[in-house]
């Protein structure tokens, strides 16, 4: 169902209901950007440094549609009820005292990607549901209150208080103002104020109505009509402000009487107003304070951007550091659940060739699994590939196939303990025995090794001893990198900026020998500085922040003079220019020359199994010189070839245990373990349940 | 006529030819916001400092419509022929490297403000034109010939260039890779191989087609397939990648053979589809270099907003000085008029009531105005009130009634010359006599005595004797201020930020008793601190810049320490909360209050007649304190009351003239200064064509 603005207030009941019977929730959004390519995001960051990226890549960016789809378990039928809402977001002006004019940016090729999937700017622009967070919504109510008791104790002394505040009660009543009033200067005004003094004569003589709408005018007209009237008609008429809910026009309403009965019933009607209109600003708002306070267990798929989103637009700004980000969900929504890192773990990792929502859920209604008996919400009918191609990145149909697929790797988990019956999600604690595991995990995208943020305790610290950071001169290119790591085999590429980048090696063995290479160049001066991994996040004292916050840039001066300070003697500029020896000076030269607008930054997809999709969410470009965008895609290939081909480059470094929540609750079930083992022979020499440290 | 992506390519000689065919050139431009609300916008700014502030304020908008009329008189039919173009903007993703993914804002009450107009944001998004600015479209010329050259070389030398540079050949054709090729380790991506190995020798079997054309797949698969194939079928085939236009996704294309010739007739195609490219990528800035070389009249109404948004977007980013934009803007479009200041300005000041394009050009039509005769472009029929509520804020329509008020200006202006025959715009020279007055000067809107900024040359400067800087404590109001001044009579405040303001004297000899305000209170310690408007820009030195562009916030503290130092004595804090006497504690702590999202800001509207209206533009607030949207209007009231009302309630100083390009030769005819004289008596003791001091 889609929720816009128009039915929102005759829709909430209904929501309501369904969270509150909801067994649980799927959510999803849909934004108007995913980076704005602040930070480059890269295989090797911290879950610390990632937050922080992704934190500011993000800012500004408005989530424009959100997906909700509740399933509820129905015992009697024996079958899910699913109800699927498709909530239009934006932030509608309002007339009330701190409510935002909000500024929002947008991403083109994000708008490019909705437009594509048939997305409808127009409604949510025109019929979108506003918003407020928790802060704004005291500060608008607090306004409001102020307004109203001013406007009380200007009732009480109606003198007093109107000359000193004449602005704050002129939305509602203009009591005589005492000071000298605005001069008429000019016969238009003169004759217009006229006018109206005689419309109003007529209106008090006829008796027909208890108001007068005056015709639209300019404020200063309505300034001098507030002044002019009261002093024209003493207690016989109240003036009020009006601003009509279609055009957003201001009226001048002359009211009939001034006795203290009129003036009592008419702050009635206004606060009557105020109350309704402070309930349509804060508008959705509410739906994510309901999904908040139920704790029922919210299932997304991939959803660390729809959590950052969902929070910092409708609960507080975030804060700049992880650990506060986690006590922050942890408090928001407590129970999460991510179907693509569920489906990114054993025992699912190896039944899926893929964790792309749509892909994912189509393969998870084939054998082994078993979907789950759904009654499938009015517009989607995912029996045919067709639909769900069709409804695909809509939110709410997002959210139903989360929905689905959730339930699907839930009865083949159940399968395991008892293959006669499955178990169905009634509530989250009737499921918490057999999915505790995936429990506030969240996707890590581009990871190499760690697959996700554990809202609920400490994330996962995989070694990285065959990882290396390197500065180098910005003309350099990733075949300069590849051809000096050359002697040490395969290298995998993870780009920091345009001067410095993280490089893995395939072969962790080969680690103890990269020192080496700084030495193996000693004739000629060394372009470059490697340090290793553990070294580089030492020297940052505070970790990410302090390097990257400053956005560091090499300019050819001071590649030099780092070089000069590292290698202990000074080089000709020309040699910056690239390290790889055999490399006709011209042709390296063209490269170097590359233009600024070019791009090695890359931004989070939603989809990470394709990366030439993958290009269209590529950031705004703000490194001073950055590689070519062929070069970036070859960069992603490899960062990313353990999740596109699902098979483990790197060999697990078994030192490394996942510590807090981990399946070893699973793994005690042993007729569980060996059912799985038979079902699927290629995992049947792997450790079952264990979280790989390679991904 | 609507121009999209669609079906531009086709329109443009059509465009081309109307722009070389015309008269003048009637623009108009929608924009996605209008303020971020980084500066208020004060009555009395400098020109400079307006710019400036707008410059700023206007950052990160997009332009998303470009309407553009072109009149063409036709001696024969004597009559006006009119194109009107209403252009789709939008920065479209390309392929092409060094195309930036752009991050643009957008204002929600804009984009709500078009909406109610009928905009189609669908539309604009998904059949958007592209564009480039100059320097962008350089970047991305120098990067594909930077890419051709490689590409040629390493035809001659396959071997080499290959392997140094792998990344920039992928995109059309991989030569063999001499490096060692990426280990395929999994089965799956074996067996995906060896599919298409199949697939790729049925092709040579079989000579039915001279390409083969993969299924999309993933760049990783790519990358192996680009190194794979040319092994496997050595001098057998090409190897190329290819974007689906539809679908933007990568194909890999298999080309029979590889002889020279075949190479040769591949890149001549490659170079072709990438001219085009380019081309697309360009879009729509070649439709301003067009009208920019014309050099011919371009009339807009009220188009300071077109005209920065316009060269911003497709000529290069702004610079930050006024000096320097005039220079640029005379560079780029040497003639200008402005419909909205010459409505503004003598004789038709007097003769109308309103200068808001759409009311304005409806009086345009009326005695004792002639409207021309025009060809009427098929969707807008003006003849109807309605039709042009309808189209009104379509860009081409406010371009089209922008050109039918020019020529029934241009046509009253001669009317005074030579009542029996008009004269015809048929070019730039034709009308120069005529409208030289007007030409190059840009209506500045809210400014009480510099109504607009003269491209050609210097500015005016009015005295500014009776105006005064103003810092207060943060808890003032208008109300404070007012009481403050009431001993001098009538004031208009100007906000500068939450602590500072202009404030003019209507009484301008009351200006020499402005510093006894500062001794009338000197039994308590001075809360605030007047300086006259001359002092405050010799004091902030280079003038608007250094005070303004740190965003100088008072604290308590600071405002305390400010005070102290001015009035030499320390007051306690409970005192630094009102100025004025009188007032109960209570209520202004309650005010002092206002949450910090309120607005006192307020951003540009296209018509300012009402200023309920341009509520909706008032910006994000940024100060750490404002006053209530109420007192808001109430400020733009008493700013604005000359533009409203027409009548200046300021006394005319008679010590300034205009100086350059004044209306000296209209007024040295003095038939026609008596013609203008017997016609409108209401300004027969005015000055003719004189520019006013107040506005």
């Amino acid at each position: 169902m889609d929720v816009t603005r128009d039915n929102f207030k005759e829709v909430l009941p209904i929501v309501t209901e369904a969270i509150n019977a909801a067994s649980f929730i799927c959510i999803d959004g849909e934004f108007t950007g995913l980076s704005n390519g602040t930070y480059n995001v890269t295989a090797y960051d911290s879950p610390e440094d990632r937050y922080f990226k992704i934190h500011c890549n993000t800012e500004n960016f408005l989530l424009l549609q959100f997906g909700m789809c509740t399933f509820c378990w129905n015992e009697e039928l024996q079958k899910y009820k699913i109800q699927a809402f498709n909530f239009y977001i934006f932030p509608f002006r309002s007339s009330m005292q701190g409510v935002p004019d909000r500024i929002f940016s947008c991403q083109s090729s994000s708008l490019d990607f909705l437009t594509a999937q048939g997305f409808d700017f127009n409604k949510a622009f025109k019929k979108g549901i506003p918003f407020l967070h928790q802060n704004e919504e005291s500060n608008v109510r607090s306004a409001l209150e102020e307004k109203q008791v001013f406007r009380e104790n200007a009732y009480k002394s109606p003198g007093k208080g109107s000359f000193h505040n004449p602005r704050n009660s002129s939305s509602f009543q203009s009591p005589m103002t005492k000071g000298s009033p605005t001069p008429i200067t000019d016969q238009k005004t003169k004759d217009f104020t006229d006018g109206v003094i005689k419309q109003v004569q007529v209106f008090l003589e006829e008796e027909t109505s208890d108001e007068l709408v005056l015709e639209p005018c300019n404020s200063y007209l309505r300034k001098i009509l507030f002044e002019t009237l009261p002093r024209v008609f003493p207690d016989k008429i109240l003036v009020e402000g009006r601003t009509d809910e279609q055009t957003y026009q201001r009226h001048i309403v002359v009211v009939r009487g001034a006795s203290e009965s009129i003036k009592k019933a008419r702050e009635q009607l206004a606060r009557e107003r105020e109350e309704q209109e402070l309930q349509d600003a804060i508008g959705f708002s509410v739906v994510i304070k309901l999904l908040s306070e139920c704790q029922k267990l919210i299932v997304g798929h991939n959803m660390l951007l729809d959590l950052i989103y969902t929070i910092r637009q409708f609960f507080c700004p975030l804060p700049p550091c992880l650990e506060d980000f986690k006590s922050l969900v942890q408090c928001v929504f407590p129970n999460l659940l991510d179907t693509k890192l569920m489906g990114s773990m054993l025992p699912f990792k190896d039944l899926l060739t893929t964790t792309a929502l749509g892909e994912m859920n189509t393969r998870l209604r084939e054998a082994p699994f078993k979907p789950s008996d759904v009654d499938i919400p009015g517009k989607y009918n995912v029996a045919t590939a067709e639909t769900q191609n069709e409804n695909l990145h809509e939110a709410a149909y997002d959210a139903f196939i989360t929905g689905t697929a959730f339930l699907s790797m839930v009865n083949h988990l159940s399968s395991y303990q008892n293959s006669s019956k499955p178990n169905h999600v009634t509530s989250f604690t009737s499921l918490q025995n057999l999915t505790s595991p995936y429990i506030n995990k969240i996707f890590l995208m581009r990871s190499h090794d760690i697959p996700y943020l554990n809202l609920a305790g400490a994330d996962l610290t995989p070694s990285r001893d065959h990882v290396f950071y390197i500065e180098f001169p910005s003309s350099w290119k990733a075949s300069d990198l590849r051809q000096l790591f050359s002697p040490l085999g395969q290298i995998s590429i993870s780009w920091i900026n345009d001067i410095a980048c993280f490089v893995g090696l395939y072969n962790k063995g080969q680690a103890k020998h990269v020192k080496s290479l700084m030495k193996s160049d000693a004739a000629e001066p060394c372009l470059f500085r490697i340090t290793t991994y553990n070294e580089y996040k030492a020297d940052s004292v505070s970790g990410f922040y302090s390097t990257h916050s400053q956005h560091r840039i090499w300019t050819k001066q001071n590649v030099h003079n780092n070089i000069t300070a590292s290698s202990g003697s000074t080089i000709p500029l020309s040699h910056s220019l690239s390290f790889t020896s055999g490399l006709q000076a011209a042709s390296i030269t063209g490269h170097s020359d590359v233009p600024a607008s070019s791009n090695r930054k890359r931004s989070s997809t939603k989809e990470d199994n394709d990366f030439a999709n993958s290009k269209k969410f590529f950031g705004e470009p703000k490194l001073k010189k950055q590689k070519s965008q062929e070069e970036c895609a070859y960069d992603i290939e490899n960062c990313n070839i353990e999740v596109v081909t699902n098979s483990p480059l790197h060999k697990a470094d078994e030192s490394k245990k996942e510590s807090p929540n981990n399946l070893a609750n699973l793994l005690s079930d042993s007729s569980f373990s060996e059912n799985m083992k038979s079902k699927n022979s290629s995992t049947s020499d792997a450790p079952m349940f264990e979280v790989p440290n390679e991904w």
